[in-house]
């Protein structure tokens, strides 16, 4: 093999970044993998409108992905244009032509990634998603290489750029989520509809791939435990700051004896934890490994040119695979055997929460939510109300001693039923270190 | 191969954090892998004086490393003896016995690794290093893998722990330098001849490994301008804070349009900048990519666990280069092709500086330094000055813009010239984003 030649399906963001960083980049990535890395072929349904750089002259311009896949010069085809049905006929058709392939798909290696993998297996041929989860941060070489060797108890990360650039802004100027929402989309920070990203689905995604990596078990996303923040509000954080805290989506991975926890949710973090630190759009990871401890990484989550980075870091691992003629490849999720998944039964794992309630005001309040709390034995740590402005929409906020979420589902139902509630209780899980 | 097959050499602390992974972590390690690893002998000059796990029983003990490297059913060779003159010959008789090799040794790595890596490409086998610097934190498969498709710019990290330990400590308690030095002494925290960590040269030998593999070119080690922390003291501490800064010993690499520049030295850092609140005797790397720009890496520096988890790591990424059978090896400094190292000269980068004086007190003493800085074109940011209680010790700071280290040093040398004078001025780099 005199170069690597690489074809690109997929000029939109990512496509664009990657092609740039293949071009301008090209003389350090030749020195770093020994052979050149040439960009063969860039594929786009509407590549005949797309402007690409002067260094692009020579690259053949496709609109069909099938004249990438069966050019038998191409060693690697990178899958950029995201979705999951002709992605998926992308990444198949490729390894079944003997290409190395890498993806920035997290929707697809979410649902569909063993099923991949177990594709390049057959056709022995490298398969890498770097891009994604954690688009500019190199999780996964970190879990796949840097500390394989040990054995993860846990992982937190801020996954989705969206989501924490809202509750930054919502924090730092004290604003309204549909406020900040509505700006963000104005910016283009946020799609139209913003479902996937303050729903919490694009994070799920990301931690299914990233807990499976981590763990060696083939995590179905839908067991994932999900809530987005669109009823996190300015009240929330005003609490929060109280009791000095802030508010993150965080993505939560444990592993119990009795097997994995996994959740998406609001959580509150102490202020001098350094995940609370992690503001505007970038995305950070930290992971708590039996034998090294804490290790933490942080970078930008999405981009262009960050998750090009992560494209081309694939390329060049691709193409040190294919070059060493292995049949025995490395594996996309770090480990060559996986494990059966087992979920952890909801009483595995004990954490303080927060309730927060609006209620018509009457007295007697506190009273039955006490008494409620004590049926279910859960400890009360604290009771906290702001100076009161409005008597008919009263927040206020309960903080309860580590309880399972089993407990904590329990009472907040009963507490759900009380009728002078004006919507069920807020319930976020305050992060302590684990 | 049905296993891969390890012989540890040197049972100190990481010899025995790497020995309790590789025993109780066997079952993910084979998992990783595809095929068990399994120790078969550990070197010991002392072998018969230590008590090993009881999982150690059939592991052959012997005392002359010679006997590990000429065990034809050894595959890696790990050397965790530390200095340089024995390590040195364990790795090359490893290598030529046709072993792979890992080490944790970063004197020697720092000073005679692109030697040891030409003679691993001579005898076509592995060579790996991630424990030799940042031992926590995965940075080298990160810079050789993760972010491999990126150029980076610049890197500034905390690389150790002792010295990030005792300014810690200083600057949360107030406390003198020579005080906290005694106390990390006795809980063993730091070496009775604590030079190698104070004066910054253990700092300097992982700068010059990282910079080696994130630049490419070779630096030698000697190029690299270090200054330890003895001279920092608690009054520093105090103007610092009132400049909303903390001190680190921080070592920094940039490439430059004309060459590399590399320090290790105090340096003020703004509060909220994340390295400043990297504390205890954690290790912190911040890497700034043309493509992917900032991301930032953080753990534990050190211990017998957190080596051992890259010692580890590093044996699992031997075992997959040696199943892969290939002839083309991974360099370990993730560039194939090694450039030519050129020093940026002192006038490359510009950036703020902090000058400490502590003077007998007299009329004019400002004036003549503001005029020495005027006469060097240096701008100046502020003078400050606290609460004075001694009058005969008087410590005054004055902040100048950003200038160049050549102007600087030719400015300082000036001032030494002053007579009232009591030590020459400390100057530290106040760091910006770069």
């Amino acid at each position: 093999m005199e170069s690597l030649n690489v074809g690109l399906v997929g000029m939109g963001n990512v496509g664009s970044g990657t092609l740039q960083i293949l071009l301008e980049n090209s003389e350090q990535l030749a020195q770093k993998l020994g052979i050149p890395v040439k960009v063969r072929a860039v594929c786009s349904r509407s590549i005949q409108q797309k402007s690409l750089p002067e260094a692009a002259a020579d690259i053949l311009r496709v609109t069909d992905w099938r004249d990438v896949v069966n050019d038998p010069d191409i060693h690697v085809v990178a899958e950029l244009i995201g979705g999951t049905d002709v992605a998926r006929q992308v990444i198949e058709s490729a390894l079944s032509q003997g290409k190395a392939v890498v993806t920035a798909n997290k929707e697809l290696m979410a649902r569909d990634g063993l099923r991949l993998w177990q594709a390049a297996s057959a056709a022995s041929r490298p398969l890498a998603m770097e891009a994604s989860a954690a688009g500019g941060i190199p999780i996964h070489s970190v879990l796949r290489e840097g500390i394989a060797g040990d054995r993860i108890d846990a992982m937190a990360g801020i996954l989705n750029g969206t989501c924490n650039f809202i509750l930054t802004e919502m924090e730092k100027a004290g604003r309204g989520f549909h406020d900040v929402l509505a700006e963000a989309q104005q910016l283009g920070y946020a799609e139209a509809d913003p479902s996937a990203d303050v729903d919490g689905l694009d994070a799920r995604s990301k931690l299914a791939i990233l807990a499976t990596i981590a763990f060696g078990c083939g995590v179905p996303v839908d067991d994932i435990l999900v809530e987005g923040i669109r009823r996190v509000s300015d009240v929330d954080f005003a609490y929060a700051a109280q009791l000095r805290h802030t508010i993150r989506l965080l993505c939560v991975a444990r592993m119990g004896t009795e097997g994995l926890s996994l959740s998406v949710r609001p959580t509150l973090l102490p202020k001098d934890a350094i995940l609370a630190n992690v503001s505007g759009s970038y995305n950070a990871i930290w992971v708590k490994g039996a034998y090294g401890q804490d290790t933490f990484y942080y970078g930008r989550g999405a981009g262009p040119l960050p998750t090009g980075v992560a494209v081309v870091s694939d390329i060049l691992h691709a193409g040190r695979e294919l070059l060493s003629g292995r049949e025995n490849r490395v594996s996309p999720y770090s480990f060559k055997q996986l494990t059966q998944y087992r979920a952890a039964p909801p009483e595995s794992f004990k954490q303080p929460y927060y309730l927060r309630f609006r209620v018509e005001n009457r007295f007697g309040i506190i009273a039955d939510l006490a008494a409620i709390l004590r049926d279910h034995q859960i400890g009360i740590d604290a009771v906290g109300q702001l100076p009161i402005t409005n008597w008919r929409d009263l927040p206020f906020v309960i903080t309860v001693e580590p309880a399972t979420e089993g407990e904590i589902r329990a009472a907040v139902e009963t507490m759900s039923r009380l009728d002078y509630l004006l919507e069920p209780p807020l319930v976020m899980p305050m992060l302590v270190r684990f």
